[in-house]
């Protein structure tokens, strides 16, 4: 699907008391959600941060798998994280997908209520993105979720992830390989 | 479901070059397929190793979590930690379910070829699981998979996680996620 991408955001995102915040890289993250992200033909996946150190530590990260020792480690890696990028804000991340795609439509989906737009059914969305010629990008937040400046830029709204249970918190790695297949699984 | 349990497995598994070696246990398996598990009604997450300081470890974590500052700061997290516990084997594990459970009739599902057996359709065993009394264990590996020795133990087989691209390597907490949501997801 070469128009759907995916963006993992660490700022602006809220704390566990609701305050914005920026929150930390981590490494698994990386891995885990650039491999789900290949798996599934996603065109490519956004790490978000502001700061320029922890840009840097994803530059490294990426550098060693695509272009050091890693790469002749681990080719299957190195083939996951060719699709990954670092970008310095949401903006940043539109305006790389313009590039790409000749400015095509691109619709911002975000998971989690909206005031003014109903959830969209996954089938619905699912027909949608393999039907017409408009990129997707499909943002998820860490921490306690992503800020409502966030959510305000994004045109479709998609329920979070939940199970049987009443329990209802997902890692983001566990959230986005589950998105991700109940989207653009076969069949 | 309080008939189905799944484990990680830290030994024996393969590396890379196909030798059964024990892998690490790390901190992030732990929480993500913990909670994976607590959000899909899972009856307990067992991880699996026989080295006395990886199990020491992981009862670290889970004291944290449970009992120590953890269990204030993040209520949560205690409620998916829960139903994790450590064993050094599979057959303690089995064991263990036997004594909770009373004795029932267990399966050990793994995810694999079998010479004997052909792959068990994911929704013929999601109504088996639902319909009788048996209990499932659903065993995942860490490194290059589980060893031959554990799948001969297995009586149900299904088919890796696969998407629609030709790349097929998911994370062992992408892929148990996604199992998870495959079998109990609502509806």
């Amino acid at each position: 699907m070469e128009n759907v991408y995916i963006a993992l955001l660490h700022y602006p995102v809220y704390n566990k008391r609701g305050t914005i915040v920026t929150t930390a890289v981590t490494n698994m993250d990386i891995h885990d959600i650039s491999r789900a992200a290949r798996t599934y033909g996603v065109q490519r996946f956004y790490i978000i941060t502001p700061l320029e150190q922890q840009q840097e530590f994803v530059r490294r990260i990426l550098h060693h798998w695509r272009n050091g020792h890693g790469a002749s480690y681990n080719p299957w890696r190195k083939k996951a994280l060719d699709i990954t990028a670092v970008k310095g804000s949401l903006e940043e991340t539109v305006e790389h997908i313009g590039e790409e795609r000749g400015g095509r439509t691109l619709h911002i989906v975000a998971t989690g209520a909206s005031l003014q737009r109903p959830f969209t059914d996954l089938d619905e969305l699912k027909k949608q993105i393999s039907l017409n010629e408009d990129d997707y990008l499909f943002v998820f937040g860490t921490g306690w979720g992503v800020a409502q400046d966030v959510l305000d830029k994004a045109d479709i709204f998609i329920e979070p992830i939940k199970g049987p249970s009443d329990y209802n918190h997902l890692s983001v790695r566990s959230a986005v390989s589950i998105m991700l297949d109940r989207l653009f699984r076969k069949g």
